[in-house]
């Protein structure tokens, strides 16, 4: 028997990093959340400690700042990838990268109706992300959105279900529906990555919102589905929805009806629906969610 | 010497209620986290174990989802009013309450442009918040905000401060300034509650936009001063703001040089400004701020 | 009418500092975060962002570190009095202070059964606390600790509580009961600070373990009660105490019986008990609470 | 082009269970967060919404109680087995599961030195895990432990990385280092979960302590190679280990030297170091890694 090192990477997780564009009077933020891996040849810090191919976790960061100073930011896919590509060719060993930004929003601030130039109030918890694996010169690009979260107060049911002995759960025709949203996404082409993240987004808002939901299952399909019909660069998507239950409250001992108007929000336990849909042409994935969180 | 029992109280923390009125086919959602807290002549309880008035914190839960559905939610000041004299009616011994309630937002889902009647979008983190005192039949009402994260690119300078030989700071005449306000406030007169909420937290807003700051307490006074002279029910307003830094990121090192483009967002520590701007002519505060938190 | 600054105070938040004695070859690691909050005439800054009053929050901060360096840190209670004292000396507009300081413990790694002198394995999540208020010359020192949790399942009941419309809950001779302690307290008269947090620590846990609990409120006092009655320094403890509801899972519908033997950990909502406990001849307690958050 | 359903599950998440074994006076106490996920054919819950397969996720959660108390718990794997097994038989359609369970540590607490039979305080953070993947009448075992911290405060140093022109970290040659261990390891024969878990936790926690860090990847693989070394049972150890930045703090402006002894404790960012140590002979990993979060 020998011990062997195995797969392994190294970085630096959630630089904050903001970057104010004042290139015109109306400025433009962009605050993400950048986490940088790399990969490659690195037995000989793991076994001796030899650091000779370990570029510092800490340079590492620094090359964030600088690179949004030196080129701007653009869009999550891009800065990414200008990372990634500048990493796998910054020290020899360093053959492959994996890096992840979450793109927070901000909303302009209003006077008078009027939108100002540079002031900003922080916008929901959800955020864009983006992972992207580089290995040599090939790269794989996924995109997506967490914390997305949206509720039903009509249109979802959940009837038909196999019954056992240790089942007390009814049958329901009306409920609320609420989850929180995680997509990825992959893409078969080149994407415009400014333009398409937006009305994905819309897409999946709006398909939640107007599909009947017989099962949390059923709605997760339809919003992978609208977006590949949609969207001829996205191959495949996958989504990750907690069932963020709402309880309806029992006033029967009070002597009081509740026809689904009071619900006890739930914190724990949660339901949790995880699916890939994708094309049935769509390219190989390759090492695109290598590592990648919270999916099958 | 003698031990005695001080001042105490108990309660139910964090009911989360949500309320939607389906009186009409737009409904309208209500998402409530409220706490309950009683006080009165509660010395047998501690002393012995004597439970006789000691109305389950379990009942006051059930309460809160039992009085939503029997009287509907309304603003959380009625909500609030309305749990709190039932509560201090309860038990003979129960004599003052404190009602705490948060509130969060959803915004509706549009679909083509069209507001959807019962889909919602999960809001920013922001939460409209009341904490009501009553004391027999007097009642203190102080309605507020929490976690209104705002930011602002130019018009914000720190000098002139003082310099010691622990000071590092350099004077900078451009800066980020960001905060996340908690706000409240307490009324000199019957003000109404589901109308007057948008328009201060409108004022907080624009008050921030638009002041230069040379100080973030100035910035705090500044939106103080503005709600209450715009709103001659508010009789004194709390203000709790800790500045979220953004340290301009040094570059000299690496022959760069950053003007006020990229900065990094620091999470601890922060600076934190808290302070009272009332009326001189408000009357007196009463209970209104026992025990509420974060403020000097 | 006109519009007046009331209290404010100003500073800097969670300095989140570590302080290793490397003066014998035992190292002894301090790690602390650390709250200034500083007090006074500071209108000026308000009102028109002259901050010629304002030693800055960075420097405070830079304070923390530089008297760790210079002075060491010993007892949370010490470290902030000099701290206070300083800054209430810093500036002459600066007339008060408050300083709160949470620690958190680092437990020695043993091998082979022996300590070692350089190396630590993280404590639980409690954390030791001070709030020292500081006004010209005069000073309040608070101690305490907080998530301190602690549970049992056995010698727990809760009976003879008033019922009305809306109570469901059973009387129960037999439940778990948990809570998570935070505690505070002041002493009249000079306290060792650095022997007496243990004992009283030990004292709290003890008596929750040793105490028939009728109601949690009978538990909090008789926790209280037993650390004024052995701690001859302290005057005043005031307990904040959660109920950490385990529900018994009802299992009759799957045909089983759960004697209490398995439960629901619930998150929200939970009990809320607080209260004061004191000693008749306790001195005045001047400022020594203001502020102090979690409290009647 | 045509969409097709990929892979996908369904199941509970973070179901909070608490078994207490009161057979005899001494209780012992298990406390766990079990999230159940099922998989199969469920093509036509998410495609029509048809249920006649979709075991209730409400269901598993009633399961796991009800197994609790049916069969008790056990060690963390046997019982994530037991679930795992019942749930593949549980419908025709379902073939699959993955059963995650956290453990949270409670020691006794001792009075007069003695240990008490039936109260407890909370211990550490640190969580026990496991995760058992079913497929079909396959199975794979990983057992590991979460937020183990640990911290050394000599015989650390990191010399001899590349520098580019971003590069600014010194050499340090003394330095803290610390981390929160995340270890996941499987099995290449049968193991006694029982007695093998604390002997896992002391040769990382020891191995931590007692290796010289030249990087901290060398620090993981020598703990990952300790393990394997030691545990014939074990065949691979994945570990994700951040590294927790204490930033020895620059008091040169000061005029006051700062040897090692104060530091700032960061929170973000931090370094994050992965890596997989397996044995050359170790049996194939099948499905034992699907989804397992953090890890390379």
């Amino acid at each position: 028997m020998g011990i062997v090192l195995g797969a392994n990477q190294y970085g630096k997780a959630e630089v904050r990093m903001v970057h104010v564009d004042k290139s015109t009077p109306t400025h433009v933020i962009t605050d993400l959340n950048v986490t940088t891996q790399l990969r490659g040849d690195l037995a000989a810090a793991h076994l001796v400690g030899d650091n000779s191919a370990v570029l510092p976790t800490d340079t590492q960061k620094n090359t964030v700042y600088a690179f949004a100073r030196q080129y701007g930011v653009g869009t999550p896919e891009d800065f990414a990838l200008l990372l990634g590509r500048h990493f796998v060719n910054s020290v020899p060993e360093i053959t492959g990268a994996r890096i992840a930004i979450d793109a927070y929003s901000w909303d302009r601030i209003t006077v008078g109706g009027v939108e100002q130039p540079t002031s900003f109030v922080r916008g929901s918890g959800e955020r864009r992300t983006t992972i992207v694996q580089l290995d040599g010169d090939d790269f794989w690009v996924v995109s997506g959105l967490s914390d997305l979260v949206v509720l039903k107060t009509d249109g979802s049911e959940f009837v038909g279900f196999p019954k056992d002995q240790y089942t007390t759960l009814p049958e329901e025709t009306e409920r609320i529906l609420a989850t929180s949203v995680t997509a990825r996404w992959r893409y078969s082409d080149e994407a415009a990555y400014s333009e398409i993240y937006a009305p994905i987004r819309k897409t999946l808002i709006e398909t939640f919102s107007t599909t009947y939901s017989k099962a949390l299952q059923q709605t997760l399909y339809a919003m992978g589905s609208a977006v590949l019909e949609q969207f001829s660069e996205v191959a495949e998507i996958r989504l990750s929805m907690p069932n963020k239950h709402h309880y309806v409250w029992n006033m029967e001992p009070y002597g009081l009806d509740n026809p689904y108007i009071v619900f006890q929000a739930g914190d724990r336990p949660y339901g949790l629906i995880e699916a890939v849909v994708s094309k049935d042409d769509a390219p190989p994935a390759g090492r695109a969610w290598d590592g990648v969180p919270g999916f099958v």
